[in-house]
């Protein structure tokens, strides 16, 4: 069994809107050994919605869609869909009831347009949205099923989560699809390719594997499809075994965990406290870190410092180190590191310093030059890189790399045996 | 003349990655007049690429792909595509030249995968890459025309601007294609419709509206199609006058920027410094801020004080405040803001403090709870909301809420005149 996805709206065909929807379906479907075969991304049009499902169909018996759903007058996708299925809308009474309870809740009073909401495809299965007024709808004709989901992201994931995947684990008790991920950064994807070229090349038909790269960050993913579980497995573990060999130094996890995540874990089990000072990150440093939920445990807090002043100021850099050497200098950055991890009283402390760009850079400091230093009782590390990317890549790809180097370091100081590893 | 665009990657189908490159590319096909009419996500798999490309010919006569251009074994697409338009693969001397300079500058050494990308298809236009080794191909046939990018973002967007939406513009000088941005923050998507329904039901068939949210904010934008640039221009500004009278208070760009731009804007028009103080938000604050090119000009930095102690030690909380009323209050926000604005010597300080989730909310103080204040020379205003969404977007949700405060204050405290508006 297999599945497309119909991803509707004018929003994301225009661009104006990224779509993150179709990547979540797509992992969650994983888990179930159902492939994503195709994506659409169409427009909200009748004539459109009916030519894909038509599409979609002809390559998979499952197809999921989002978008469409809203209460207002652009949303045509329940309407289409109803008359593809040749049924009609009735109102429905629990959906209608649902939509009452979360407006008074809310304390604002129920528009006209969230009762239309409540008329729903009367041969549809209903999902009720626990998170919002637009129902998921189950249709199924000859063809197949289709699932029609909200395009709120937070929406769609719940009734995915709450419904699609039980009924669709109940419905297609099946075939197995088996990944796994090596997660590693702080080494380019051609580098990473050559070190386990041979590897590659002699991987069984039936496991195929894909480089993702992002800012700082390579993920390897390895993908065997077949009929029996434990062998697959078996052969999974046997080659990430071997290319785990060739690159431990540049592995941070195997599965879906981030960099920021398993730092978090391993400051966590070790009882040590993290600070950050940060200038051309700007925060973002501090956000990777604390988007994980509970980094409050491990994690004090950061000074960004983005006026040289508050670098003298709040930091203690001296003026004349700043004067002499500028900010973006190994000096400035290791005082950062190390004055931020005692103001904060903890027992790392990570400093970033660079010109993110578009502008600021000179010819002995070009636009990408960027120092990161790491601060702990014994000692201070310091790093220069020279990071060719665009403003927000440069921001995103040196907080990876400090983040790469404290990991490096937390391990290091953690598990002394380690060292000669 | 319309486009499809063809995104072609294992990661994208499977979810592992985010398609950005897809919506760039309309964006960039928008401005000429060229709208794109369909977008296919599929495998990296040769029967998928050229039964796509057949697909997509059907509904434009101009296909854009992205993705498969890489240095790895899995990348295939120029194989299949050169295979597609009946032509040979050939040793190009000045994409050679090219992939040798970039190694060398980087002190890197060639290696074998990267001089396998000098062989182009010898019937294709070539478009050097400069941000990378992957070139662009143009391919034609009977049906149209394909061209072809690398994945990468940053080196597809260099790409599009240099060469592709140049040689587009050349070919297809057209119809027009008008769109218009109204950007809110600070109002729901279904109380916005409500206020403008009128006006909506009234547009003219060649022209779509469409509502875009994203946390804290809903973008609306209008799209008019037909002949004469001039007469579509003329009914766009009007029907933005109309709607800009009703919800004039909740826009704060027409366009493409942002609201941290337009704050940006004000702040450096008017001379004034700003500073943060964050807790729930984490850096993402600061992030934003610190998003937009230039921002040291009005912005001195943050304290993301997420551990109690840091908001009694350097944002001078008093630790009896933080017992009485709990870090998530009004009492605790309004001095974070006071101080940091004090302590970093800037006009405005923000300060958030909240409970992100997923753990941590109590009876009094429910999960979503978060207080906001900016403190200026003359007062502090403090605000509350019940942000129910999942951790990453309360955080977002959150601080586009309290830029949406500021440049409310800013824009009364500077242009007294508008206080009446």
């Amino acid at each position: 069994m297999k599945a497309s996805i119909i991803v509707i709206g004018n929003e994301i065909l225009s661009g104006e809107s990224i779509d993150t929807n179709s990547a979540f379906i797509a992992k969650s479907l994983e888990t179930l050994g159902i492939p994503v075969v195709k994506k659409y991304i169409i427009a909200d049009e009748k004539g459109e919605i009916i030519k894909t499902v038509d599409q979609a169909f002809e390559d998979a018996g499952i197809i999921i869609s989002t978008g469409g759903l809203g209460p207002t007058i652009d949303d045509i996708t329940k309407k289409t869909l109803a008359a593809y299925f040749r049924t009609k809308l009735k109102f429905n009474q629990s959906v209608y009831t649902h939509i009452e309870n979360m407006f008074s809740q809310r304390n604002t009073s129920l528009r006209e347009a969230n009762i239309r909401q409540a008329e729903l495809p009367e041969s549809a299965e209903i999902f009720i949205n626990a998170w919002g007024t637009a129902s998921g709808m189950l249709f199924t004709n000859e063809k197949g099923i289709l699932i029609s989901l909200p395009g709120v992201p937070y929406e769609m994931k719940g009734l995915m989560s709450k419904d699609v995947l039980p009924y669709l684990k109940n419905k297609y008790p099946g075939q197995v699809l088996i990944s796994r991920n090596i997660k590693t950064s702080g080494i380019s994807e051609s580098l990473l390719s050559e070190k386990i070229t041979d590897i590659i090349e002699k991987l069984p038909e039936y496991i195929s594997i894909a480089f993702l790269p992002s800012p700082g960050q390579v993920k390897l993913r390895l993908t065997a499809k077949g009929e029996g579980s434990a062998s697959l497995t078996k052969e999974l573990d046997r080659i990430c075994e071997k290319i785990e060999n060739r690159i431990s130094d540049s592995i941070y996890a195997f599965g879906d965990s981030s960099l920021e995540a398993e730092i978090g874990q391993i400051m966590r089990a070790s009882g040590v406290k993290l600070s950050t000072a940060e200038s051309c990150t700007g925060g973002y440093l501090a956000h990777l870190i604390t988007s994980i939920a509970g980094s409050s445990d491990y994690y004090k807090g950061s000074v960004v410092a983005y006026d040289n002043n508050i670098k003298i100021s709040e930091l203690g850099v001296p003026e004349h180190i700043i004067e002499k050497y500028g900010a973006v200098s190994q000096a400035c950055v290791e005082l950062m590191a190390t004055n931020i991890r005692k103001k904060f009283t903890s027992d790392y402390g990570i400093a970033t310093s660079g010109i993110a760009g578009p502008g600021g850079g000179s010819p002995e400091k070009p636009t990408g030059t960027v120092w990161v230093a790491i601060a702990s009782e014994k000692e201070v590390i310091s790093e220069i890189f020279r990071i060719h990317l665009p403003r927000k890549e440069h921001i995103h790809r040196t907080s990876i790399m400090a983040l790469t180097m404290l990991r490096k370091i937390l391990l290091l100081n953690q598990t002394p045996e380690k060292i000669n590893k």
